[in-house]
């Protein structure tokens, strides 16, 4: 079985390395963007050679992952199974974007005679504030889950050679719907940006920006840690779930226009409860994150 | 010199081991609401002595610390400020709440003929998510900021007594005006917690609760961390602080609702914008942060 990856960035390179010792594949075959990167994963073994196209992946391989941001993710789907539709046999796609509403609704946009079987829609829950083929790690996903997302009419052959791919890295494998993906996703992942950019960006327009800034402390430093993620992946990202992020954006306002009346009217009653609700489930899922010990 | 410490929990507890060594002090008297507390503090040596009345450390010592709770810190401060009025040498008071402008109002509704010279209200900007006298550390402070909030009539001797305390506990002593005081850590503290109780609130009270709870990860964790903190201190600092809080919120409101805005428009050179400057600004903190090694 001969392996394809589009995108040799920390995702693709990471995987690569991670599957390597499996023997599973007798050849991992990668196609990125820039030379110099194509040369450090040839280099680093890290691949065992490189193609000039994404087309050539989609030709000669069995299974190809595409492991780019997530518009490009979405464009570059669209034309390997353009690509793959020429084939009698078609090899297995899957992807490793954040989203995966935009790439159903790019394959939805293709009036295809039905849902091209061989794709599988996936998401590694794992990444890293570093980026690129140097920051590739072979652990990047050990104990980490992958979100799959197949459709009624996906091969189920196609579903577990992607299985097989990512328990292989040693990641725990679950399947859910694209609609209840983007929302959790949108809820603790896409939100929490949004909100650390939004805190950050208010606070360095503020007046008082030099003196906030000069004594903010330890916990606004964890609190805003993820408004340091690459800004350019993060607005491809809100873009792409737009509409589930909106949603969960308006139900987080609401929430804090809650808080924000219990504290106007000094209702100390409303806000413990709050407080006290939110220690609950934050308490009881530290115990099980700590458990799992995942890192998105 | 003698120095009385008013609650014997997390921050009273660690100052009086951070002092010690200095032997700036001839004796540290203590007291404490609950007799479990002051009999582990005496058995530590935390304390040399304890009494049975926060008035007896105001006619006994020569500089008494209030290191209560912030609502309680506010009713207690105005009570020794009376036991003081009685002497004819009052002992410098100061506190370590977090909040400094419920404290200030409490007084100035005292309609003393002039603000008490021998009461320096101050903040150390410092904590952990333990409580208790087990939790005090002796390095709790050490490399920390205590911000001062002297008045115009504030006693200079007064001050300089209170700066030598927080400087033999390692710290670093600033002073500014209560209403900037109470401004900057608004924004850098209350708010933070008050947006992570929110979130962690609204996702536990949706209809995806667990699915949201089951796969949120590591950016997700360190985001609401701030979540875990005591519910009952955190309800007494937006009510002291409520004004200010309450204009931080609607800051941060506002900012949300410009990214929403730009999010629901697909503008994506805003979008970048907001980003960009919220990284530029983090990155920035980070490097300072990652010197002084702050924590809150």
């Amino acid at each position: 079985m001969r392996l394809g990856i589009l995108g040799l960035g920390l995702i693709g390179a990471s995987l690569a390395k991670a599957v390597r010792p499996s023997q599973l594949y007798s050849e991992i075959v990668g196609y990125g963007h820039r030379q110099t990167t194509v040369q450090t994963a040839l280099e680093q073994g890290i691949i065992d050679r490189a193609v000039s196209s994404a087309a050539e992946l989609v030709s000669q391989c069995d299974l190809v992952l595409i492991a780019t941001p997530t518009l490009l993710a979405e464009q570059q789907l669209v034309e390997l199974i353009g690509h793959a539709n020429q084939l009698e046999r078609p090899p297995v796609l899957t992807d490793a974007a954040s989203v995966k509403g935009n790439l159903w609704r790019a394959i939805d946009a293709l009036e295809l005679p039905q849902w091209p079987s061989f794709v599988v829609l996936g998401h590694p829950i794992a990444g890293s504030e570093k980026s690129g083929v140097h920051a590739a790690r072979a652990d990047l996903f050990d104990r980490h889950r992958v979100i799959l997302t197949p459709q009624s009419s996906t091969d189920p052959t196609a579903i577990a050679v992607v299985t097989e791919l990512w328990e292989a890295a040693g990641a725990e494998v679950m399947t859910m719907s694209v609609q209840l993906h983007d929302q959790v996703l949108a809820a603790t992942s896409h939100l929490p940006h949004m909100l650390a950019y939004a805190l950050v960006e208010t606070l360095a327009t503020s007046d008082l920006a030099d003196d906030i800034f000069q004594f903010a402390a330890g916990g606004f430093r964890d609190f805003t840690r993820i408004a340091s993620s690459d800004p350019v992946m993060w607005r491809d990202i809100a873009l792409a779930n737009r509409t589930e992020l909106l949603l969960a954006l308006d139900q987080f306002s609401a929430g804090v226009q809650r808080l924000r009346t219990a504290i106007e009217a000094e209702d100390t009653p409303t806000m413990t409860a709050i407080f006290e609700r939110a220690k609950g489930s934050r308490d009881d899922l530290l115990s099980k994150l700590d458990r799992s010990s995942q890192q998105d």
